[in-house]
């Protein structure tokens, strides 16, 4: 089952079932995501229309609940070797996991709005929307709780992390409202998914231009099940919980990985870029999104055909 | 205005607004806490019938977002001392606040169910819940957006918390659910609100025994204001947020407080005392809560009356 939100005065949208193509589409009876969550009713009595990805918010406009993880563990090393911090070895074995903010998230095309000097910057992610989750969930329950996957633009403002983390409260300001894909499809419908995890290409344009082809499937840590257990160790997750993956990460031949025009992998966040950078010249060169700087994030079926739309963001000035 | 949810078949409960002295109540049109948020509408057409508040669950059964502050930075100071970690000069001026969980909080009589080798700690303060705030609201906007007041326990696990701190990413797993007072009440109904915070004694029962004593109104480095102000630099909050004080914490002569026992002002979380115990004894007497172990926590009016009603939580093993 494919499901999208179209935008209307209701702060949670119109909750609509899309076609296999993403062409057409019929609301279904819930009225919304969460209330299709919370009561198991995904059925719908109307007739198929017209679909536009454009008239989508996000599948859930605002959710309880927003965890995310650092699954690509090779990103964590990576940035933090940008920042010029180690990183404890015990990262490959405990996964890292922040909450972040649930209550309004941006449309798959809206701008992203902020201050060029926080350092703003896009983060490519695998996502799941659970049902709820037992307290101490063994990683089988975990898994049997994913009901829908989307991909996210876990949007990060770089230049106000360093003093975040140093708090170690975790992310307040340097993490923004995130975006989501237009569509969120049910696991039986997707053909890469497999051992708790989405396999195949996410697909990065930094204005226009390939930036990060990375496989979704590669180098993931810790898999969903593994991230939703750990989430859920000392409490209930309640249905509509949004688990995120962290920056999809690949390595190349065991180091980082190279850039799309050299006929690497490339990044899924510019962060990634910006370190090999540091770490070849010696200073990075490829500044943090500016004012008119879009991004496009999706990925393709075996046929080359969109499977949860694209988030196609511009950054704009406060 | 005072508003509390009944338990009902909906996970967000029946919102009714209570009469001044807590005895009786009246369904709300909007149906539920957060709807009347979205839209404004606070009006009732039902007749007054009692008020039990052991009907009650969490007045936002389930949030959209729960951003706790540390602003009584005398707390931190404590129990950063108690782990033999030194505080930075710069909480005094930039305050500590991290994203928790809001998918489901518990209500106000609910056990706080958890593992005794988690380290299981209540911690009271005062929380506000906002209507939306634009991103890079000022101090003023802030202050306008507070819509109501109440009371919380932010059920803490201290033996999980140094290893989460240490990661940087915030707590997860060392904050479970919380659970807030049965009534949440507006700002204009409240004689200990102002100047953006709650002047008042904050009681504090352990197994039935005074346990703290502290003024809410005192030493309370962050106002309301500026914690919201803080969570909106680079983001909207939506209508419905719930903004926590942190650990009410009085100071005594400029140094750590006494305990009720000897005529002091006590503490607002165990932690606290553990760590006066350590100063003075070279070692905590006091453990975390065991099973069965019970807290009260409550407000009252100049007259003697509940305010809030009581968060009355026991400890339940896993």
């Amino acid at each position: 089952m494919r499901l999208a939100t179209l935008k209307s005065a209701n702060p949670d949208g119109g909750l609509v079932e899309v076609s296999d193509d993403l062409s057409t589409c019929r609301p279904l009876k819930a009225g919304t995501f969460q209330a299709a969550l919370d009561t198991g009713n995904f059925g719908a009595d109307a007739d198929w229309h017209n679909f536009d990805a454009s008239d989508c918010v996000s599948p859930l406009p605002r959710a309880y609940q927003f965890l995310d993880g650092s699954a690509y563990v090779n990103h964590v090393e990576l940035v933090r070797k940008a920042r010029g911090a180690a990183m404890p070895e015990s990262f490959w074995s405990d996964p890292l996991m922040y909450q972040g903010g649930s209550d309004g998230f941006l449309a798959p095309g809206d701008d992203i709005v902020g201050d060029p000097a926080w350092g703003i910057d896009f983060e490519a992610e695998i996502a799941v929307i659970t049902g709820p989750v037992p307290m101490g969930a063994s990683l089988e329950e975990a898994a049997s709780a994913i009901r829908f996957v989307m991909l996210c633009n876990d949007v990060s403002l770089r230049n106000l992390i360093p003093g975040e983390l140093g708090k170690g409260f975790g992310f307040v300001q340097s993490k923004p409202a995130c975006a989501f894909s237009p569509v969120a499809v049910s696991p039986d419908e997707l053909p890469g998914w497999g051992n708790g995890r989405m396999s195949g290409t996410v697909y990065v344009d930094f204005n226009g231009k390939p930036f990060g082809r990375t496989d979704a499937g590669i180098d993931m840590t810790f898999d969903f099940p593994r991230l939703i257990a750990h989430a859920a160790k000392t409490r209930h997750l309640a249905a509509g919980t949004i688990i995120g993956s962290g920056t999809v990460s690949n390595k190349l031949d065991g180091g980082p990985g190279k850039p799309v025009s050299e006929g690497g992998a490339g990044y899924s966040c510019i962060a990634e870029q910006r370190m090999i950078e540091t770490f070849e010249t010696g200073a990075a060169v490829t500044e943090f999104m500016q004012p008119g700087d879009n991004v496009k994030i999706w990925m393709e079926d075996a046929s080359g055909r969109s499977i949860f739309g694209t988030i196609d963001q511009s950054a704009r000035a406060l």
